[in-house]
């Protein structure tokens, strides 16, 4: 699964610097590209790279991106479309100007809206969505740059973050159901935008706000100016945020993420307990939840797995297979530990199911007697569409399989999932204030029937760039 | 000076290996990059790369480069805005399919139409005229793509001989003026197409005829079809392609460039006599005439100056500068053939001046007594606009000094130029048939005062790619 | 602080796949170079490049690593020789056949004993220990392989784990101190030698037995046979490894790492509790000891440092310099968590003490109330010269400060470091069984005057590659 | 075929970029690697890399060779061992000091002489000769390091033209027999040393003699010295030198290379005319030969033959092989020129027949009617062990065909060698004064059974690097 961060910060005189450690800190959102473009007030400066932030920048090129504003962006991608090409922001020169977006999450209706574009005459270079806002602003026939913004905005439906960057303004804009988070910050008396708080924790900024759902913010020379996209909003920030996407040390509407997932697992322990000796995260993305369970249950909390950091893309296999090697190299479990104990592994989600079976083998090869799984989410039941690279609907493990059928097929003495309810009262909300369509299928903004992959991939695979 | 080389191909089953080939022998035209796009029947496939044929394509490029139809296209370029981006041919994906452009000449109303069609909202991302091409074809509403390539070229003021690709057609076309050359062949059966006869010698196909100008041809599965761009067309094929630009083994209109090149030599023999001991090219584009020279005076021919065949675009010299550093890499004089001597030096033009005085510097030092440089074109007194890279008019010797200023400043006992009458003679045509502009200031196609070097500048300065 | 790992196998048709493996398991023993050298019974092959495992290995050279013979390596080193020559395993061509050696540790004669070599003619072409096995082998009288190999280790004092491949043995062989790990395991019914167990957890091997102080193992197609290097021995592994090298999933002398490291923790607590409200590891490396610590004293742990999985070699930092950039690049403090919070950070070992002051500064800028810092290891007062790159003693902060001058410089309310005995006591040994030369200065084998950095450097100073 | 070029300066400020300069003009013999190790009086910096002189070197990494004393080396080799180890100039770093070595040449006993070494001990790195002489110092008793070399090279046996360089002595010296060329000459007041007088041309230099066959030349800031290494020395320099190395505007000796190669076209237009329409040479390495010709017969010179600029090492032929591609993608013969012709095509030699019979085919596929090859050297009869890299003997044309096979194999109406006694007429020198074994198997130093391909194979096979 996967996502994007973005970063924005407009008059400080390390404005690239200070974006390349926004930047840092929002690589979990996304590791395929990192791009950066900056602006002097006359000309815009661009660089982008394929790989993580550290491959991507060095002191030469970032020297190279003059000037007092920027904007930033780590992209996560399917394997299909991963090139340059479409690694962020996308920058174009018009008659007027230059000007450059990045963003995250997913519009709908692009594929309708890339279709018109072409219709008239639009030439794409890229198969991302950005594009097709920057195609929309190039032909609006609105004199005033924030007009034409606003107006493409309007056409786009679905989820978008995004930032966006000219010769004198920085603007930031979320979509009217707030799909994605996007907040406000002040360092050196300048603005910062950023996916993530924690990114303000980096370059030392102070949290201001969310961006509202709808909302668009121009800064410039003249200070900051909010106006409203749509007047009909929602809130619809992403549970999953919550659950996994975001880092621990983020806040999401003010709330700690760290706080709601040790919720997540206390509640997980109280609505399916087990009679255990340890209790043990699958690292590092459920440590807290795991805590949480230990917590509340009261059973001793271990370091079961140890995670690899020098993990890579790619692992060369033996032909004779040695057993769920993928899982092996990712995590490694401590024999002495595990021996002739009963053992929980917290997870804070089960996708496909294959990495749940893999973890669960292996704690029984290195001695585990009992394996009893814990999620501190609900089953994934639907497809995400707003930006998160979920598998389709059919390879969603509990899309189609009983709870009983999954512990089975992943090997478990047991499987309990978080109840709904209890997922909202750890994030302290209720129906209808946040997305949970991959729980329920209810999705706040109407899928277009071709919207969905198929569609995006009709137009992938007419732009085969090698 | 430079220019560019253009092939293409259609029906044949080693499509683009033999488009390969064909670039390898129009090389001279164009070093800074190389591309091919093929097609079969159903997907453009494409590469390129910056440098020398020889380095971008290798086996495993190429045989990805499937199909039976392709084209391709060799580089020159002033070093301002040397990129992969502008390298060529141009591809794009439109919605009803793709197609690929590659080109070679100069479009006079260039920036007008550019402006044009980012005022409608185009987006560019390259500064080359082929994508104003495809704007063009892009955004019109004939239905018909070959009705759409016609209105497209019809908009266009200037040089062009050009080869475009899409999924099922190989269109070929050249400007009314017929100003950049531009042949039709057969090789096995099938139809190719090449910016000069070399590359028929090198790919093994037969010469038909030259693409005329204003023609359009359209070749498919349907066979070979001709059509007329425009009503009036004129003879313009820029001279300089005998003086220079095309290889000894072409044939142009139908005339050996080799012949042709040892009458100039000849002719200027005659026109402009010397007593003495040797008559010496500067190799290797000054060969044919300097032997023709010899011939008519009965002055023996030698080699005098020794090319190397390895040198780089740019050379590290030493701080207390050896003098002509530059010229010394490329040719070494041979000093015990010239000590002594009254040498005639024959070179095929010049342009600023500076490689002839440290020629002729060279030749000193190594001991020849008189050095009498013998130019077989005329002096260059206007900037061309069609498509070779000349300096501006200030920069080249002849627009504003007299000969015996230029005999002076280049230190030559003697100077003496072809007559422009001696030209026409030599390539055996008169006035109007040909174009000389860059002897007389008279442009076939009158040129816009934004399409200089300056205006192109102008746009060219907005992007900016690092 | 660093080290290195080795891997060996012998007799399995995937001998350098394994080795891939098993050196994914030891890379944090070393991320500077990784190499293998396999044998197919008469060639050496050999590939080894700069960087961790995943980046230098991939299908296309690890097929051509052939044959049922390989050992491998990870190197980890200071900046000032990091180069590709002293990338291991070394691997030469002799009259008699090709050799390769790959080692972990430090020969304290290393400076003398090339000395002597060079006095002899020999010609070095790393700065390397092992390539003074190579010459001390190549030089030998001895006509068997073996005898010359024991003949050439007996030349050699100080710390070695090594692997030796040649055509057709594979031999291993440790230092009659023992400093270094090295242990023996069986898979798929062939040998594979390791320096830690994880990796025999990571191909699937079983552990046999750690390879004895003074003991050289040679491995043949004729099976596996032991023979002392020298008669005295004794036993001094390093007690670091248990405390920061060591994986905590892997056994060292039989005894489980993680379980160690808790038992660390525990004693601490018991040492010198604290009245606080959290206690937080510094992760990953003192998760253990951290959550050991916790459950004696009964605090509630919590992860209140965030490790980032993304951090590179060097950043870049801004001019007007974030305070701490480098530690909040690499750890983010949960500011939620912390917030009037009284914070007990546990953390492995102090060498300098920046990081530690640079941790606290963090965790107060976060909110912490009080921030007392607990060891689990006593002060490092003294240089390492067995292996492991600690700095000189006097960048030591342990070694000219008390601990109330390391609390006071380091800004914790108070500072405690686990005592000697503490740490012997969870080690289960006692005097005389380990090496614990950095704590107390007692070095179980003499160093040379001339052993130290400076002399190895004015080796190094001769030598510079670029 | 292929040699090496070495090059030496001492006492310059800009000792590096000389000669950089000079392996420009030294780039015909030799396109696989270049190299330079330059000295400031204490350190050796070194640089070196596979390719042309121009992709080796940049402003960088010349800036980084310091010091005013430098040598340098362009590599020619065959293909199974070209590698970065093997490319020259050898540096290495001995407990006195370090020194550096380029040389031209082929030792004949440098088989044995490993042997030798490699029993003792000696550890190689290269497959290449110069690394013998290495060892060889480095053993040597001889305290001073000018009797070390002159006992080291008194055990060499063959050709060698070297330049050694430590930190402060330039050393050069050239065998006994002289077989490969060597000069000294002056610039700025200090001295250089080079292959061929045409490098002294590139820096400005002035020739001032020959190094003797068996002379060694010692240059320090004490001045220059000369000594004899051996006692009996003879001349033999390679006649091949005249024929075919050597760049035409070099002088050999104190002999034009350029008008040696006209007399021998003229003598052979004496011993071989015919009746013809024009002489052409093969480009560019016969031009001189084809004009002598041309000019003693009456025959007119013409350039029917068009060599590319840009070939590269390797070309990918299309699967229905053009014909020839090879050829044709080097030469391309000028149609129009040839058409209804009886041609002359004079080459320097013969050595497999293979390329003349493509250009013959060539030839008559463009219209010439007739094509008779004169040769201007006579048929090459055996190998060179001295430093050429010629084929094995069965691979010669001549060695066990008559001219008239050679004839019919290449199809030529008429194909005429020079004689022995003509070449040696053309050079003005008689037999025993100069190396042509290749034509007669007259070895001036014995070849050992060993010292051919086969033996220096069986070293190369066991030295495998990927």
């Amino acid at each position: 699964m996967g996502d994007c961060g973005i970063f924005g910060i407009y008059g400080h005189s390390e404005a690239s610097v200070i974006t390349y450690m926004g930047l840092y800190a929002l690589q979990h959102r996304g590791q395929e590209s990192a791009g950066i473009v900056s602006s002097d007030g006359s000309i815009l400066y661009h660089y982008k790279g394929m790989g993580e932030v550290r491959f991507v920048f060095n002191e030469e090129n970032l020297r190279k991106l003059k000037g007092s504003r920027a904007i930033g962006h780590v992209r996560y991608s399917t394997t299909g479309t991963s090139n340059i090409y479409n690694a962020q922001p996308i920058k174009v020169d018009l008659l007027d100007g230059s000007l450059a977006v990045a963003h995250n999450g997913n519009i709908v209706n692009a594929y309708s809206l890339r279709r018109e574009l072409e219709s008239g005459g639009a030439i794409f270079h890229t198969t991302s969505d950005s594009e097709i806002i920057l195609h929309l602003i190039s032909r609006s026939k609105d004199r005033d740059r924030v007009e034409a913004i606003l107006t493409a905005l309007r056409k786009l439906e679905g989820a978008y973050s995004l930032v966006y960057l000219d010769e004198d303004r920085l603007i930031t804009a979320r979509d009217p159901c707030g799909f994605r988070p996007l907040c406000l910050g002040r360092m050196d008396g300048v603005f910062v935008v950023a996916s993530e708080t924690c990114a303000f924790d980096m370059v030392g900024a102070e949290y201001i706000r969310d961006i509202k759902p709808g909302e668009m913010v121009v800064i410039s020379k003249d200070g900051i100016e909010s106006m409203m996209i749509h007047k009909s909003v929602s809130n619809n920030l992403c549970i999953f945020e919550y659950i996994y996407f975001s880092r621990p040390d983020s806040c999401l509407e003010g709330k700690s993420v760290y706080q709601t997932r040790k919720k997540m697992g206390r509640i997980l322990a109280e609505e399916s307990p087990v009679d255990a000796d340890i209790v043990i995260p699958v690292p590092d993305s459920s440590n807290c939840a795991a805590l949480g369970y230990a917590e509340e249950s009261g059973i001793p909390f271990e370091f079961g797995l140890i995670r690899s950091h020098y993990i890579g893309r790619t692992f060369i296999e033996p032909e004779q297979k040695t057993r769920d090697f993928d899982a092996r190299i990712k995590y490694n479990a401590v024999r002495n530990l595990l021996d002739g104990k009963r053992v929980v592994v917290v997870d804070d989600s089960i996708v496909r199911g294959t990495t749940s079976s893999k973890i669960i083998n292996m704690l029984r090869r290195m001695g585990a007697d009992e394996v009893h799984l814990r999620v501190s989410s609900p089953p994934i039941t639907h497809s995400c569409f707003y930006g998160i690279d979920t598998p389709t609907r059919k390879e969603l493990a509990a899309s189609s399989s009983s709870v009983e059928e999954i512990e089975s097929f992943i090997g478990a003495d047991s499987l309990r999932y978080l109840s709904l309810d209890g997922l909202m009262k750890a994030v302290g909300t209720k129906r209808g204030k946040h997305c949970i369509a991959c729980f329920t299928g209810d999705y706040p903004v109407p899928i277009p029937e071709e919207a969905g992959k198929e569609a995006l991939e009709k137009v992938i695979s007419r732009i085969r760039l090698f």
